[in-house]
């Protein structure tokens, strides 16, 4: 292969700055994920299609990558479901043994006569020279194997008088099939109907099935789709984890907090931002309903960002009764999303257009009167509380939603946020199909323009999918590669981030290659990063390999440092070079 | 679902304390990766087929796990490669109508006949009902947007009248397609027939294709995975870097030390310690010829194993070009193979036994005699380098092996292994395809038995498969499942790297709970894993998940300490309690 290599598309490799990077936003969540209590798992990169298939909706099911079944999937599928594979090859050669009789019948026995009966024909299969030639044509052909110890193979292992009675049978039985005078029929055309009545029974049977499936526009692929696979890539880490919980539920000690780091992948069409492999950093807790998860969780997000100096994110908290309870008031349950996507616009288009464009979308105008304080839905989170409260007060569960929330917001507030905002926002919908309780999501700080760097909620029936009632459970996601972007733009990584060595050795010789490696050996020992250069070649290119690697010092041993049992020291960005003893070389790269 | 879920064969599901020790392995793996100046890269879970195929022999292009493509992947591939589905639905519907014509004539127009010439069929088309009846089917099926705007669907776009002698036109054709007479056919017959002949349409060239690949004696699912797969999951991690340096070459610094973690998956069949998804652990260095790197890797191995407190594994060592020196003398390359399996058998079946096996694969006797040095190979490295000096003296190729042995062995002697052994042993023909150098082979201590635990070598045209010549490469690999294997019988793993928490505080309701979390708070940001148990439940059952989860100290903190502002530690293990204030408490989590 000579063109230059490419990976698939949305796919990425990373450098080993950005793996340095990315494994640095990884190892703060790891931390304080397992600070809070959170214990890791990690589940296969592909499920079972019928654990996956059917969780995520149409348009999830679409997007979820399928894998080939390996080996020979499809013969074996083909051969159980639709036909007999073995039972075509077969009859693909009897067909061309027929071809070959025909053609020898036809030049050397009735040269120049075009036409045949069938009745002509059936004499000429008694013939001796033909049944030789027949002979012939069935030993060639057992010879290449084709005719198997299965189903017609059976008669071919027998004895060859056998076969050979057993063979002219199938050949007249042919040419019935093809249902067609002799005397009608040309030489060639005669041939290829043949040929063609054989392949309709190689094809009848795929033939119906496609046919079937037109007749039901069920797309071809998706009815190939479960014959030749049966595994298929993680979607996300929820259902996983919810099958993982069922299946181990014998041994797992509820609540169970556990957390999972690992990539995702989505036939999404890829655009900028958005990957068909990419990395989920998920913290749930099943079997438990207590919202002092919610309360932790909030304060997990906000010891996160501090932790990764990503100052004055808001984590913005609604709860679905809310919603429901809105949904109650404007009388209206199918147009809560409308409501919700066009509330969300009161900062762009202001009250008069959000109004506007509600009733556009058929919610009625006495439904906006009883929810006007939304539309000036602002002050602290307890003021907001307290709107809430008098808006869904007819609302049982709207209040319960009210409640829920007082609850997250006192105490989070008692015990304080380093540096996040915890935001109660009613126009925050995500998830409202699975959503029972607490949803959550997080905004960069305003000076980024981003989308959300983190969501998730609680569900009260997370394991019921696959079984297992009444697991309710919480959990909250961080979005690793927009984290990445934020950090980048805020030039928020630190500068030792990056795996690099601290010196490189330079290489002047086997001799003093030696001498610097018992140095680099014993370095090593004290976990200081180093290398030797491993070619002696120009010192120029060495430094220069040093310089675009990032490495900060160089460290020179020739004939005189090897003689006083020195080092000299090179600063690469100072230029400064010193002459050190082993311990003050340790020390300097210690510091 | 209610039938208990599960995972595809030959894949796991890791636990917490599994993950743990895992991420306990791969840690020390990776400190001395990066402590030895390589740098870390990741590349997708799946390439580009074409990356990946032909790169592993047959046998390895058969266990590569493909995807299949997404979206309509196979009427896709069908439409471009083999017919126009388009076509096929409108020649179904065409067909559909034709049906419901031909039934409505025989029911309403000529009842009771079940015959009919073609002629008679021919005039009863431009009968005015049947003509209405046409214009209805017509409209019905345009209405199903069947007929879209492309091929026979332009036709359909115009108006009506031309659509409906075009629809005219394509039945009347349909008829004469069949080829057969109305007269002698029944009626049910007939349709039948027609169906079939316009079924043989939509399927003529699949089964083409079908009988092309049975006459090539080719696999159908090989044939169909070209057609509906452009990506496979990585087999390895050496390809996909070989691919990365050779797409990323003008912004790599070379030589280029990376290291790379992380799973390949492999269809194999599943057997005990075989698996389909698992994790390699490899370094390698591209661009440089030094033999310093084989110095500085069996360094690594030895560093890596004495960082785990595996003491006592055999680090082997080989050369591919002793390898070619040997078979050079016995003068037979193409029992090279022959001859290391059963030298390597020396141990079990002794000389003769060795000899035997050698001569039954054809080797010749008086070959045998010039090699008898190596049924007698023993003695320090330095030794076995000699006896190989005086075998190998005529053969370039395996005197040059020598000498990059004796290079090695001799660095690596001068600067001292901590715990590893380092072993020449000629019998080690692994990636004898591939590798041209150095061959490396990890053995864990003899006390265990379990195959290699790492293995690697030189390979001096590394990145020459996608067009990138004279890059030498030199790796080496960790095997972590088998190491796992390995500790785990040792008892080498630390106690202390499962992620559980140091203290559980026990819920005793809200007010209490807002206490402890306080406390929690503050030992967090100590990085001090703590957790609350989330419900106010009976203490027993939070007594037993602290114990359960391995937890050693609970924290008990009700009215009583509350109003001393102090806290009750209990130590789970010796079930001492001891009355602290938070300082007190702190101080004993942190110890």
């Amino acid at each position: 292969m000579a063109s230059k290599p490419s990976i698939p598309k949305g796919t990425r490799d990373f450098s080993p700055a950005e793996v340095s990077k990315r494994q640095y936003i990884i190892q703060i969540i790891k931390s304080n994920f397992e600070k809070f209590g959170f214990q890791p798992i990690e589940t296969p990169s592909f499920e079972n299609s019928d654990t996956l298939m059917g969780k995520y909706g149409e348009e999830g099911d679409r997007l979820i990558f399928k894998i080939l079944n390996s080996g020979d999937f499809f013969e074996k599928k083909l051969e159980n479901d639709f036909f007999d594979l073995n039972s075509i090859s077969i009859y693909v050669s009897i067909q061309k043994i027929f071809r070959d009789v025909t053609s020898y019948i036809f030049h050397y026995k009735i040269k120049g006569q075009s036409f045949l009966t069938f009745e002509d024909f059936e004499k000429l299969l008694v013939d001796k020279e033909v049944l030789a030639m027949i002979e012939y044509k069935i030993e060639e052909w057992t010879s290449r194997n084709v005719f198997k110890d299965r189903d017609f193979g059976i008669a071919f292992d027998k004895e060859l008088t056998e076969r050979k009675s057993y063979l002219l049978a199938e050949i007249v039985d042919f040419i019935r099939m093809t249902g067609l005078d002799f005397e009608q029929v040309r030489n060639e055309d005669f041939l290829q109907k043949s040929l063609f009545i054989a392949d309709y029974n190689v094809i009848k049977k795929i033939s119906n099935e496609f046919c079937n499936v037109l007749g039901q526009k069920k797309s071809i692929s998706s009815f190939m789709t479960s014959y030749i696979s049966e595994k298929a890539l993680r979607y996300d880490l929820t259902v996983p984890f919810a099958r993982y919980v069922v299946q181990n539920q014998s041994e797992i000690v509820f609540p169970f907090k556990r957390y999972q780091i690992q990539p995702v992948w989505r036939a999404d069409k890829p655009q900028k931002g958005r990957f068909r492999e990419f990395y989920q950093c998920d913290a749930d807790v099943v079997g438990s309903k207590s919202l002092w998860q919610e309360v932790e969780l909030v304060q997990l997000y906000d010891t996160v960002f501090t932790s990764l100096g990503l100052e004055g994110v808001t984590i913005k908290i609604n709860n679905r009764k809310i919603l429901s309870g809105i949904a109650e008031v404007i009388g209206a349950s199918d147009k809560l999303i409308d409501f919700t996507v066009a509330l969300d616009k009161l900062d762009k288009i202001g009250e008069d257009g959000v109004k506007k464009e509600m009733i556009e979308k058929g919610i009625p105008e006495e439904a906006l009167v009883k929810v006007q304080p939304l539309f000036n839905f602002t002050g602290t989170f307890a003021d907001k509380i307290l709107q809430l409260s008098s808006l869904l007060a007819e609302s049982e569960e709207g209040m319960k939603g009210v409640e829920e929330l007082k609850f997250i917001c006192d105490n989070v507030a008692t015990l304080g946020l380093s540096t996040a905002t915890l935001d109660l926002d009613v126009t925050l919908a995500r998830g409202l199909n699975y959503y029972t309780g607490a949803i959550f999501e997080v905004a960069a700080p305003k000076t980024v323009s981003m989308g959300s760097i983190g969501g998730g909620g609680r569900y009260d029936d997370l394991t019921g999918i696959f079984g297992l009632k009444n697991m309710s459970g919480v959990g909250i996601s961080f979005g690793l590669d927009r984290i990445y972007l934020v950090l980048e733009e805020l030039q928020l990584f630190p500068e030792t981030v990056a795996a690099t060595s601290k010196a490189l050795f330079i290489n002047y010789g086997d001799a003093e290659a030696l001498y610097a490696s018992q140095a680099i050996q014993k370095l090593r020992k004290e976990n200081i990063k180093v290398e030797l250069y491993p070619d002696n070649v120009k010192v120029g290119k060495q430094f220069q390999y040093a310089d675009k690697r990032l490495i900060p010092f160089a460290v020179i041993a020739g004939d005189q440092e090897i003689a006083s049992n020195s080092y000299s020291l090179k600063n690469l960005v100072s230029g400064e070079q010193i002459s050190v003893d082993f311990e003050g070389l340790k020390n300097a790269l210690l510091a």
